[in-house]
């Protein structure tokens, strides 16, 4: 028998791609994924633009493209979603990925060796949990509130551990559906300053809000250049597209395009291309909108099925965006639960377990998607869930 | 100033990336890239494909897809291009990749740890050379001759060095143009079995053939279940969809898909589901009699102006398919004239030492693709290079 890498006796299977698998049960609603609503995917724009471009750019679309990305792309990124958030950035600055999973993967490709020590939030997106093990790095997590991070803990781990790197979600965080406050965001800038450290700033879902005011990214605050913002087209515009976007300074972006030529050459043109029209044509502030409002109603639909369901010690998070509420039922096994609600109750979440790395962490926790379900399904799913937390007794 | 992980000072660039991005001079004609003929993509079928599917499965082709692929694509690659050449395979046997450099990327992943041996035939692919570097590979060149890899050379290199794995390209081999003859593809077979060492069969030119008849994969002889079959559908429909496909035994798959999880989540879907159609539909082999014209004009174009206008003592290969002829030009370094080619004469290839791992071979080699220029450019860069070889005195 041929031996596998020692790597791979590192990498777990993703609970959610398991999640996602069992969807093809319709029976089963769904709070485990994290699917933006495909009631509000602008699929008569996207059909229109692609025609329009296989029309008139034909080629271009079905040629090899740069590593870097489709140069459309990167201006209309930068126009469109970082400089208006305060990020002075050139094109120089950007790289296109293959969602920003991959920027995730690279970033670690680039930085991190065996041993080097990640600080990540406790809890944060089980994906990037597995991609460090798989590397072999030290993680440490880091206490959050609230507000996020919080930065007296960050200081001490960042003093003891002398990480390379830490990653964070600022905002609409995975899995708690929380946002670091605006003091928190300039004080982690000065952090990676300070101490040179890398700060990777995973920001998918901050553009996908539906109250209260925007926040600056840290990167807007970054005077080091230590700080990388990563973003995503995947909640914004469309997951299956898999497009996402990192800026940085030139020399890491050079670095991420050396280690992308040999992941896979470059992202797929056609669906950079998309996302590029998207922008150009001004379609994303009505867009988001239009789902905002989907998320909103969602959102309230959740938050009403928990308060008349969930047990009355049920605490949970109430973000102004993005896709996820955290919550936490005292003295439950999520783990446990969630096997009996997918094969009795039809409803799937995802255990926070998972979401930590340490495995006494998050067993009473779990994690609900309020987007991709309508307010129907969702007060059907948590009033399932509730059956099933009353008959624990 | 953080530093870089160790892995990255291993990677070197791609000579042809860096080759594709002085593309943007007009006035350059490149005989470096790996492109298809630009005048054969089928824009018009992709453009009808794509809005069809954009109208009947929006929303499928906007959401989350599965890591292991497009269904129906999975099936119609079985149906149209693995069964037919004589591998029995069912669905559990595949996954998509992006491309099929990640999956060169993915199986090493899997399989490969610092230190262990992988043999390569003697030139090969660079990138494959590039990842293998990175990885802290053990890289073992195998030597061979106008029908492929040498079996003798072969098991003598098994035997001295157990390597774990063996990458080669049977079929109008990168960069040389040659095919393995058919014993030896079934002597390789037969070595991966008695060995206990993985094959992976990296086949994406073998459809693009325009004479002789077509050879078996190495894969329909796998008895041990040690073959990796790897296609792409890059140079068969376009290489910007950024799509290809492996086949190999069910446990294999999954462990390609735990990787994949964590390297871009899964392949974006509408170029995917454009390959699907696209066999569905029948349309495959008419399309590749029409680009198999074409290459084969080209090919005799080139071969026309390699005798016209290179030094008598050039040695070249005449393949069969493909993209690319392989020529040694005794007493030349090519990387030296590779520079002034560009420079003074406006012409680009690819100097064949990147493709060794020894620095001291193949300096006096090239690489030359006829696939992406038409007959008049191919004429005409020949003739420039045939000036710049007699300027050399």
């Amino acid at each position: 028998m041929v031996q596998y890498s020692q790597r791979l006796s590192r990498v777990k299977g993703s609970v959610i791609r398991e999640i996602f698998k069992m969807m093809a049960d319709p029976e089963i609603i769904s709070l485990g994924g994290g699917s933006p609503a495909a009631e509000g995917y602008p699929l008569d724009k996207v059909r229109e633009i692609s025609d329009c471009l296989l029309r008139d750019h034909g080629v271009a679309m079905l040629d090899y493209g740069l590593t870097s990305g489709y140069l459309p792309l990167r201006e209309a990124y930068l126009e469109h979603l970082v400089r208006p958030k305060g990020v002075e950035a050139q094109v120089e600055n950007t790289i296109i990925m293959t969602g920003s999973g991959q920027g995730i993967y690279l970033v670690f490709d680039v930085f991190i060796d065996p041993g080097d020590t990640v600080l990540i939030e406790s809890p944060t997106f089980l994906n990037t949990i597995n991609v460090l093990r798989k590397m072999d790095a030290n993680i440490v997590g880091v206490a959050m509130d609230e507000e996020g991070i919080i930065i007296e803990d960050l200081e001490e781990k960042i003093k003891r551990h002398h990480p390379k790197l830490l990653y964070t979600i600022p905002t609409f965080q995975n899995p708690t559906g929380r946002s670091l406050s605006l003091p928190r965001r300039q004080a982690i800038a000065e952090l990676a300053a300070r101490y040179d450290m890398v700060v990777l700033e995973d920001d998918p879902y901050g553009d996908v809000r539906f109250r209260g005011e925007p926040l600056p990214p840290i990167k807007s605050f970054d005077e080091s250049g230590n700080v990388i913002m990563l973003n995503s087209f995947s909640k914004t515009i469309a997951p299956g597209l898999r497009v996402g976007a990192v800026t940085a300074k030139e020399e890491w972006v050079q670095k991420l395009e050396l280690v992308k030529q040999g992941a896979d050459t470059h992202t797929a043109t056609l669906p950079q291309a998309i996302c590029a029209e998207f922008l150009r044509q001004g379609l994303l502030p009505a867009h988001l909108q239009k789902v905002g409002k989907i998320y909103a109603e969602r959102f309230a639909a959740m938050e009403r099925g928990i308060r008349q369901y969930f047990p009355a010690n049920c605490e949970y998070t109430r973000p102004d965006g993005g896709l996820f509420v955290w919550a936490r039922i005292p003295g439950c096994n999520t783990i446990e639960l969630n096997k009996r609600a997918v094969s009795e109750y039809k409803v799937a979440f995802v255990p926070g377990q998972p979401f930590f790395i340490n495995e006494d962490e998050g067993l009473d926790c779990l994690r609900l998607n309020y987007s991709s379900s309508n307010v129907e399904k969702i007060t059907a799913a948590c009033q399932r869930l509730g059956e099933l937390f009353a008959s624990l007794g």
